[in-house]
């Protein structure tokens, strides 16, 4: 990653970037999947690009692990017990079910590099991969789904956007393997990109589980590091759960009333998924 | 404004800023006010910035426009009917106000340069202003407001930040002067910045609002192309009004679901203004 007079640029697209002004470059590999970065910036903290996408920030890291965590967990039948995790080689997935009081978790992250990489600079989350209970795997999460013979209460893919690495975790069959490893009463979960600049992520994501699931559910949250500000999470269930009123989890983002507002939808966003 | 190899950048802070790649400047004036831009750029459409910061573009305007407007609209106790705007000299809320039906309605620029700039290059909006039953005064809209006779049923601040000529639209004595100047059972609402980057403006509305108003209550819209994308606007009444479940009202962003949504607020901003 080219550093021009120490800023780091994201491009989302030919036309627009956003830029930090960094103190550092701590760490820059190309690893067999992607490019990983670490910047150390001056008010974000320290960062994590991959390919040169913001992955992660010390400053709003807890934003995107809240709401990938705490919000399918209102929405299995029982209360989850075992977790599986595809990506997450950051730890903040896994230590937000944690705290939530998940303990079996697998986590399957396809680049061991990742783990390196956070393992020495994001210290505070790969911790969690230390404690009993918690299983880190390095394999590709698509295979390892479709091969494994455990079942989960909760699945959740916190992967990168559906180009390269990532597109096989946004198709159907993978939906279908996720349903088919989901004990009954279950909840799948996926990050589904930016309504405004990457559409096709949560309509691939929306109509490949709609497909699948019984009850398909896209929320979103402010997330001012990733493109737009404006990010999309989608869960799957066949249960018919009702909605939950109030939170046992409380965050620095997540509460009762972003329980109920996150699925509260803009018009334009229904429109691009086909819902009223 | 200075381009670098056509890309406007706004500075968000010293350590952060978004680019727009541009095709052509067209425009750029300094004022006895500010400085005015207008930028033509690849995706976003005609951007329009002042001293630096997008304050418009085709691209997402639609999001601001019917956010500051159509929300407020639910919260007077009758039908509102007469209206003041300050601010808004590109006439996006005044073309808001009269498609929801408010015909009536006097908006009050200071810097006539901004409609100027703004009839030459978004005249679709602007075109509000020859319509029956608008009113444009070129005027200081703090003055105009303490020394008018004239009552409004919502009376709506569309301001910059509250940093230079917008600062003293965030004041308590403004906001008494607006509360002197609402018809019973009205309406005020302003924009009040972005609770990640510009927490002051928020928090300065909130506080000041709620020593003059009983009803206070901060919203929240995705507007990509400001400052983290998580925008907050702030209504205030005395009326006890009825939460509104419904909206007759349909756009590109608002609807029903937003209607409930948008005052469901992040933990972190409800501990930056102390709700709970």
């Amino acid at each position: 990653m080219r550093l021009i007079e120490n800023w780091f640029s994201e491009r989302y697209s030919d036309n627009l970037q956003l830029s930090f002004r960094v103190k550092d470059q701590l760490m820059s590999v190309k690893t067999d999947y992607q490019r990983i970065d670490v910047f150390d910036t001056y008010d974000y903290g320290k960062l994590l690009a991959i390919d040169g996408t913001v992955q992660m920030c010390e400053y709003d890291e807890f934003v995107y692990h809240e709401m990938i965590t705490l919000v399918p967990l209102h929405f299995t039948r029982e209360q989850p017990k075992k977790a599986l995790i595809i990506g997450g080689g950051d730890g903040g997935v896994a230590g937000q079910l944690n705290k939530a009081g998940v303990n079996d978790i697998t986590n399957v992250e396809i680049d061991s590099q990742v783990v390196q990489v956070c393992e020495r600079f994001f210290p505070g989350l790969t911790s969690i991969f230390r404690k009993p209970g918690v299983k880190l795997l390095i394999k590709d999460g698509i295979k390892y789904l479709r091969e494994t013979r455990e079942k989960f209460d909760i699945i959740m893919v916190d992967s990168t956007d559906p180009e390269g690495p990532a597109e096989g975790l946004f198709s159907k069959k993978f939906y279908e393997d996720a349903r088919n490893k989901l004990n009954e009463g279950g909840v799948f979960v996926t990050q589904s990109g930016s309504p405004y600049y990457q559409p096709k992520a949560i309509k691939m994501a929306f109509e490949g589980l709609s497909s699948v699931f019984k009850h398909v559910r896209p929320y979103t949250a402010f997330i001012p590091t990733y493109p737009s500000g404006f990010w999309s999470f989608t869960i799957a269930y066949d249960s018919d759960v009702d909605e939950p009123e109030t939170t046992p989890f409380s965050g620095k983002y997540f509460n009762n009333d972003i329980l109920r507002g996150c699925f509260l939808l803009p018009q334009f966003v229904k429109d691009l998924i086909g819902v009223t």
